[in-house]
């Protein structure tokens, strides 16, 4: 389904219930059409990267976020500016790797899960796992390649939900043909 | 998936665009699932019903609204409680029925198309028949029979969104066994 040229960046505030119930229908969808839980993973990273690579466009015009000099600004837009504005969540942002190549995100309340609890028979289920590919998708569109996966995770047991973001590469933008 | 006991009912307000896609991707999936559009909108609309039996809970407990004393107090809390607070948006109350069993939700923007067009092959498609099913699974819950349909859809070429409500009946709570 293609975008409208003609949408508003309006601003509509709601509240995370119905999203996140809709959710829980897409998820349970998927787990009736494929057979095991690491395909209903693999199916849902998928759905969110597509999902991401269109926010993007949004997430600009309405943050006003400029390009990012490092991976350290790019993880404090995402946590106190992305976040805050799509879920209604601000994580934190922890345990960098010495590098500075990885960080966590870590949520005290995710809120894709508030009425959720995994079935015994799902217990390899990446619930949330959208979520990673939102952010591997949206980031590609502004030329950072990243891997995301979730570390931790409230409905299987953890304190925390807790999403690990490395740093592979900065993808090269297209040049012109013959400015090589 | 059931419900967690110790949710609190926090405010999350989030901007509506990832919920818009995310509901772009659950459709898609169902349209890949099911032969015809019918059928989707058949889905949509049990999806949609699942979600209201349990969204009513939640809306009940968040806007302290008491028992409606009649169908119209329960059309201005519709438009105006529960639309705003889940969709961001406040439908206009019209088109009243002689015997004010009826009347129309009016939206003149509809979050959940923000970013849609319908492919041609799926011109028989009730994109956001999910809505009907929430109110009618909502309703319900508080015993009340309500027949509810898309009268115009700006996604086929209609000026505004309008959602039909039609009153059927009260339902009768269950008495404890042996009071009749």
């Amino acid at each position: 389904m293609s975008r409208q040229s003609n949408r508003t960046t309006d601003n509509k505030k709601m509240n995370s219930e119905l999203f996140t119930l809709t959710y829980g229908a897409l998820v349970t969808q998927l787990c009736k059409d494929y057979e095991n839980d690491e395909e209903v993973n693999k199916q849902l990273d998928k759905m969110g990267y597509n999902i991401g690579v269109r926010l993007i466009e949004d997430f600009l015009a309405r943050s006003s976020v400029g390009r990012c000099q490092d991976f350290r600004e790019t993880a404090d837009v995402i946590a106190k500016v992305a976040f805050k504005m799509y879920l209604g969540v601000t994580p934190s942002v922890t345990n960098w790797s010495p590098a500075g190549d990885e960080f966590s995100l870590i949520l005290e309340s995710n809120p894709l899960v508030d009425f959720v609890e995994l079935p015994d028979n799902h217990n390899a289920l990446i619930y949330s796992n959208l979520l990673c590919g939102v952010l591997r998708g949206a980031l590609e569109m502004v030329q950072m390649a990243v891997d995301v996966r979730f570390a931790q995770d409230t409905l299987r047991g953890d304190n925390v939900t807790e999403i690990r973001m490395k740093f592979i590469k900065r993808i090269e933008e297209n040049l012109p043909a013959g400015d090589e």
